[in-house]
């Protein structure tokens, strides 16, 4: 079994879900929610509530492996600098405590939980649903994506047939042999 | 007299200096590096150093204030996020401390230490070498911008005639309202 936490990152909201997933792939919701910072407070107090929101989570939850959504310098423009400032903060609160983190596109998250990249945010959310065999959507619904992206991080690490970096992209023959030389200390990431 | 932190984000390369301002503006410099990461280690461990590496400077140095670069949407689309999310761990190493973050944009830098918004990165390492009294341009010669921000950030708030908030913009009025709720409960900022 492996335990993902996914975060989808954001400034104002920032949607987190921790959910188990069997060997079987039958995948069970431990925790759903969006920690919240308000837009009138200091950018600086922000990135720090956030930081300190998914520490806690961590530290509560324990989960194997952070899944984070990939931020694109082509996204919302008016939002972009807040959200990747605040998945920083995701990717440092998970190192901080010993965890690898996994980043994925939105497509590729769609496209895990629905089987298409250009599903709409209800069919998600249905999907998240029947995943986890919920009675209703989760909620706040927009955590529904934070879930998505857990379970894309569980159900892709199956499949993957060529080692990738925690950035989700191939790997760079230096980080090839910096992956060896990891595992071979005994220390095996949970992403490669 | 002001002490300032200067922080020039990047993933790669991230420019620290840290400077005391006196009321006559005479200006000393205290310290200046480079915090490097490896390119081939993964994102969270990088972002984790970066983190780690401004906090042991606060540490060591106990600046008053902050003062970053203000990252851009528009700028290099290759490098943006990577900065972006290096921000975000300064702010957060900053604000775990209790420190306030200013931020501004390269063009108020290069104005506030040569008298131009459009100078050059030669211009603006001599006037840093001029402002603090030194032999030879300050090495690494990288981290002459994040000097310059220290320097920009102690210089500015003396002509500041109109409230900013931390990000550098005019207040909304809720943030009025929060600055002066704050000024009343006896915690002023440094940088209102």
């Amino acid at each position: 079994m492996v335990r993902v936490l996914g975060v989808d990152p954001g400034l104002t909201r920032c949607g987190v879900g921790v959910v188990d997933v069997e060997a079987t792939r039958r995948t069970t919701l431990v925790h759903v929610s969006v920690i919240r910072t308000d837009p009138a407070s200091p950018l600086e107090q922000r990135v720090l509530a956030i930081a300190e929101g998914v520490g806690l989570l961590i530290d509560e939850h324990r989960p194997d492996v952070v899944a984070l959504e990939r931020v694109f310098a082509q996204h919302n423009v008016r939002t972009v600098m807040g959200t990747a400032q605040a998945s920083g903060v995701v990717l440092q609160a998970a190192a901080a405590r010993g965890l690898a983190v996994a980043l994925h596109t939105p497509s590729e998250v769609k496209a895990a939980v629905t089987g298409h990249g250009g599903a709409d945010k209800r069919q998600v959310t249905a999907m998240v649903q029947r995943i986890l065999r919920l009675d209703a959507p989760p909620t706040p619904a927009d955590a529904a994506d934070a879930l998505a992206l857990a379970i894309c991080h569980a159900w892709r690490r199956d499949g993957v047939s060529t080692p990738v970096a925690a950035g989700g992209t191939p790997l760079t023959p230096a980080q090839r042999a910096w992956r060896a030389a990891e595992k071979s200390a005994g220390a095996p990431r949970l992403d490669g």
